[in-house]
């Protein structure tokens, strides 16, 4: 029987899904087995899998098995629902669920689910590839939020673009932002790069402005959840503070995202929905209290600010 | 028996010394004993007691209470050394401890150091009067790190500057930023506006631009560790990023600090030490793993980003 196994989930397709509770890493790596596409959904709102394209890969995985393993079902429609709304910016989730629901056999559906992740991951390979001219040996590389084998069903975006000028023996150094509230860069992107033994540091997401005018970095790379018609990006709560940031200092910003993150429906990013989540992701302390915490979990950097958006097909926005 | 209290501190000249310590708020409200210069110092580098203007008065009490109390002491001079090294970048610590050591007998320097109390406390009430004129009716305000009464003798230099807008009625909303690592916006300023029931939400250090950007933030109120000659600041790490997004948005961007914050030795900010503190305040897992963890407490903002420095005497930097 075909397994299918990254750093973030193993998948055998007519048996089991597993996915890695992300919320527990660095300090442990524990699996949460996924029998019903609401277990998926649980596991999305809480973060224990999360990441752009990873979400609408494994909630693909979910929903087609569940169809396959109960083919008379009659809830699958109202699952898929609900699977869909678990977070509302990146455009992925919805995506994945619709394109496996127009299937009308249980085992087409696993066969779309399956496609959709080898989509990813070939996306992700290509997106390296195109992103290669714009990594130099002697580059300091700031990234945010996690966009690797943790994000995606590859080798990551923007992550990936990073670890493929590693592999082409690039000397780089990667700074990696905390990236609050919840910490994916320092629990996950931290973790990524040292597994894979890439020279990195560890900041504050309030460090970069002092880091920039010490000239230690040359380029931004981060990912995508949404990005409109027009370019403008929707990426994780930060993203617009480094872009603006970056442009100050005239360092490229470069955003690296499958061309499935362009949401023909977003003509500009003002349409684009921003996830509110409970303040006690910020301060437990407080949210016990009930005083007003506000946590967006995404922001929308304006396209003005960005240098090139990577896809696997090219250049999507590119600027000099 | 003169009894000097604040919120911070507790002081009975000839007897003892009490100091809050920070490290435990919001959760406790705990005082340390100060008997000896070398308690305090420690307690400073420990960030017990921090604030550019409060580790100045505090340690002046110290070192004077310490003479006064061991008129034949020997270890003076050396204690007074250490204690003035205790924190670098803020010019305050090391400009009380020359003056407290300047006075010849134990009495004068018990009168040195309340002096400088004094001074701070009516610093603060002069300040806030000339920002007076920069908030007005219906201002979101954004303020970083804590500069208030846990930061100096007084009501504070940029929180002071916004209560006092409070006192007089007008209606202002204030946004609190986090101020990673050790959270001094969340813990301690959050703390000391719900105390005062002034409206105001708690966001992340990150979520600036996105708040800019939907024109909830009017003005900005930072303080300062040390003032070049040139107007260049030395502040707490993420003001840089602030002052940078701020200028991006065209929102005013004012630095409230006592005239003693101007330090006439430094002609431009470079030449500002910048404390290097411990990974472990960022990450207590990662420095564990001794892997590169970057960790300045602060950053310099250059004068031009600056639209205004306020202190006691007026302005210092002002443009329009």
């Amino acid at each position: 029987m075909q397994v299918i196994k990254t750093l973030a989930f193993k998948f055998r397709p007519a048996k089991d899904l597993l996915l890695l509770d992300q919320t527990l890493l660095p300090k442990k790596k524990a699996f949460i087995p996924i029998e019903n596409p609401k277990h998926i959904t649980r596991a999305i709102k809480a973060l224990k899998v999360r990441g752009a394209n990873l979400i609408g890969v494994t909630a693909g995985f979910s929903l087609a098995q569940y169809a396959f393993k109960n083919p008379k079902a009659k809830n699958l429609k109202s699952l898929a629902k609900q699977l869909s709304l678990a977070r509302p910016t990146a455009v992925h989730l919805s995506q994945a669920v619709q394109k496996v629901m127009k299937q009308k056999s249980p085992s087409a559906k696993l066969n779309q689910a399956i496609a959709l992740y080898e989509e990813d991951k070939k996306a992700c390979e290509s997106m390296a590839k195109k992103a290669r001219p714009l990594i130099k040996t002697g580059d300091g590389i700031l990234t945010y939020c996690n966009t690797g084998c943790l994000a995606t069903a590859g080798i990551g975006t923007a992550l990936g673009a990073i670890k493929q000028a590693f592999q082409d023996k690039k000397q780089i150094h990667v700074f990696v932002c905390e990236t609050r509230p919840l910490n994916q860069g320092s629990r996950l992107t931290f973790w990524e790069l040292n597994q894979e033994k890439i020279p990195c540091s560890l900041i504050c997401d309030n460090m970069t402005a002092h880091l920039m005018s010490q000239k230690k970095i040359q380029k931004v790379f981060v990912g995508a959840d949404r990005i409109s018609k027009n370019g403008d990006t929707a990426n994780k709560i930060g993203t617009y503070n480094l872009a603006v940031i970056s442009h100050h200092f005239k360092i490229p910003f470069y955003v690296v995202a499958p061309s499935n993150t362009i949401d023909s429906q977003s003509q500009t990013g003002q349409k684009i929905p921003i996830e509110q989540r409970a303040g006690k992701e910020i301060s437990s302390y407080w949210a016990k209290h009930k005083t007003n915490i506000i946590n967006p979990s995404f922001d929308v950097t304006p396209r003005h600010l960005i240098t090139k958006i990577i896809t696997e097909k090219g250049y999507y926005i590119d600027r000099i």
